[in-house]
C-alpha cells in the first residue's frame, strides 16, 4: 500500500498517475484540510473534492477545479439574491457541498462523509481527510489575515504573504485510519502541492509529523517548482520568504527528517542537499506524463 | 390594501390576477407554511417560493412549479451520491433554499427572510407567511402518517385521506405583520386554494382565524372546485371526505364565519348556502382570466 499526502491540483495530477501504475486500491490518500470553508451555509472541502473528482474521472482537468461539464445557474441565483459569489461552485459540484453539509450536521466525522461520497462516486481508492478536527490555513498579508481561500480564489494569491497560520493544527489529532496507514504503508508519497499551505497543514497535525518522522519505508517528495518556479499557484513566492530561497535545498528544507529523496526537475539547480534527489521531467502535461513521474517517484522511494 | 391569503399553484393565479388589476405593493400575500419541508439539509417553502416566483415573473407556469428554464443538474448529482430525490429541486431553486437555510441557521426569522428574498428579486407585494413558528401539516393515510409532501410528491396524491392533522398550530403564533394586515386591509381575498391542505393551517393559526373571524371589513373567498371536481390535486376528494361533499355549501362551510361571499363556477350547482354567492367563470388559463376572477372577487369583496 502506498500512502499519499497531497493537496489539491498539482498533487491530483499525480495521484491520478499513481492511480493509472498501480491498482488504485492499494492507494491511501491523505488531503488536507486547511483549506476547508464554508460558503452559503455549505461546508466545502477543496481538496478532498478534488482528489474525489479526478479519481472519479469526473474533474475538471482544464479548469483545474470542479466537474466537467459543470453548470453555474445556482451561483448565478445567489449572486442574484444579494450573496457574495466569488467562490466558484458549479451545480453538480454543489450536491457534494450540500450532501457533506446534511452529514454533518447529522454529526457525521469528515472522514466518514469522504469515504461515503467517494465509494458513491466509484472510488476504490481509500481517501481520509487529514484530520477530523477544524484547523484553519490563516495568511497574514498587508491587508491582514485572511483565510486560504480568501487570499487563493477572492485576491488570485496576489497578496504579499508574511506569515501562514494553521490555528487548530496543534490541538488536532490524526483522522481515523491516518496513523495505521502511515504504519502500513510500502512507501509513502508526498506529492508536487504546495509546502507550506497543503502540505504544510497535514504535517502540522503533531502525531502525523511524528508518525512520517519514526516511519520505517521511505519517504519521497515531489518538488512542485520547476526551475524555481511554481507551475500554477503562490509556492514560488512564499518559499522564497518562508523557506529563504526556492531551490531544491529549499524545498527539501520543508520536509526535514520526514523524507529520504526529493524529485525534481531538470531545470532545477544542482547543489547540497540533505536528501537523495531524483531528477527527471516533472512537468505532468497529460496522463501519461503522471504516470512516469509517479513511477519515477515510487522508484525514488524503493 | 388587499390581504390575501393563499396556499401554492392555484393561489399563484389569482395572486398574479389581483397584481395584474391593482398596484402589487397594495397587496399583503400571507401564505401556508404547512408544507414547509427540509430536504437534503436545507428548508424549503414551496408555497412562499411559487408566490415570490410568480410575483418576480419567474415562475414556470407550464409545471406549475419552480422557476421557467431551471436545470436539475445538482439534483441528479445528489441522486447519484445515494441521496433520495423524489423532491424535485432545480438548480436556481436551490440557490433560494440554500440562502433561506443559511439565514435560519443564523438566527433570522422566516418572515424577515420571505421579505429580503422577495425584495432581491424585485418584488414590490408584501409576503408574509402565516407564521415563524414550525407548523407541519400531517397527511392520515392507510399506510400511516407522512408529511404533506411525501403525500403530495411522492405519492402523488394518490392515497385516500383519513384526516389532516396542523402538526404545532393550537400554540402557534402569526407572523409579525400579519394581524396588522388583517386589521388595515380594504378587503381579504382568500385564493382558490385547497381548503384543508392550503388554507386550513393559516387559519388553524388561532390569533388569525380570531382576526378574521372579527373582520370590518368584507372577506371572500374563491373555490377550487369546478362543477364539484378540483382543477388539480386532490381538493376534491378531501373534501368529499372531510366536509361531506363538494358543492359551494360544502367549500363554504370550511370558512364559517370567516368569509362574505364565496366565488363560484358556472359549472357548480345552486342550492343554498351561508354566504352570498359570486357566480362566474372560474378556470384561469392564462393571465386575462386570472385578472377577470380578481376583479370578480374584489369586487364581491366590495
Amino acid at each position: 500500500m502506498i500512502l499519499v499526502l497531497t493537496g489539491g491540483t498539482g498533487g491530483a495530477k499525480l495521484v491520478e498517475g499513481l492511480a493509472a501504475l498501480i491498482d488504485p486500491a492499494e492507494l491511501t490518500i491523505v488531503c488536507n484540510t486547511g483549506d476547508d470553508c464554508v460558503f452559503h451555509g455549505l461546508y466545502i472541502s477543496p481538496d478532498i473534492d478534488t482528489i474525489t473528482y479526478t479519481l472519479a474521472g469526473l474533474s475538471d482537468t482544464e479548469k483545474g477545479w470542479g466537474l466537467k461539464g459543470d453548470t453555474f445557474a445556482a451561483l448565478e441565483q445567489l449572486r442574484r439574491l444579494g450573496n457574495d459569489a466569488w467562490f466558484n461552485l458549479g451545480d453538480k459540484d454543489l450536491a457534494t457541498h450540500i450532501a457533506r453539509t446534511r452529514l454533518r450536521n447529522e454529526g457525521r466525522k469528515l472522514s466518514e462523509i469522504t469515504d461515503q461520497l467517494r465509494r458513491a462516486l466509484g472510488v476504490s481508492a481509500t481517501i481520509l481527510p487529514m484530520s477530523d478536527d477544524r484547523i484553519e490555513t490563516r495568511v497574514e498579508t498587508p491587508q491582514g489575515e485572511i483565510s486560504f481561500q480568501e487570499f487563493f480564489v477572492k485576491e488570485r494569491s496576489t497578496p504579499e504573504v508574511f506569515a501562514v497560520h494553521l490555528a487548530g493544527a496543534e490541538k488536532s489529532r490524526p483522522a481515523p485510519g491516518v496513523l495505521d496507514a502511515i504504519r502500513e504503508a510500502d512507501a509513502i508519497v508526498i506529492c508536487p502541492s504546495n509546502p507550506v499551505t497543503s502540505i504544510g497543514p497535514i504535517l502540522a497535525v503533531p502525531a502525523i509529523r511524528d508518525a512520517i518522522a519514526g516511519r520505517r519505508v521511505r519517504c519521497v517528495a515531489v518538488s512542485p517548482l520547476i526551475g524555481g518556479r511554481a507551475v500554477k499557484g503562490p509556492a514560488d513566492r512564499m518559499l522564497a520568504r518562508m523557506a529563504g530561497g526556492t531551490t531544491p535545498a529549499h524545498v527539501a528544507s520543508c520536509y526535514e527528517g520526514l523524507i529520504d529523496a526529493l524529485v525534481v526537475d531538470e531545470a532545477d539547480p544542482a547543489g547540497p542537499m540533505a536528501v537523495r534527489r531524483v531528477v527527471t521531467h516533472t512537468l505532468m502535461t497529460d496522463l501519461a506524463a503522471s504516470r512516469r513521474l509517479a513511477e519515477t517517484a515510487l522508484r525514488g522511494a524503493a
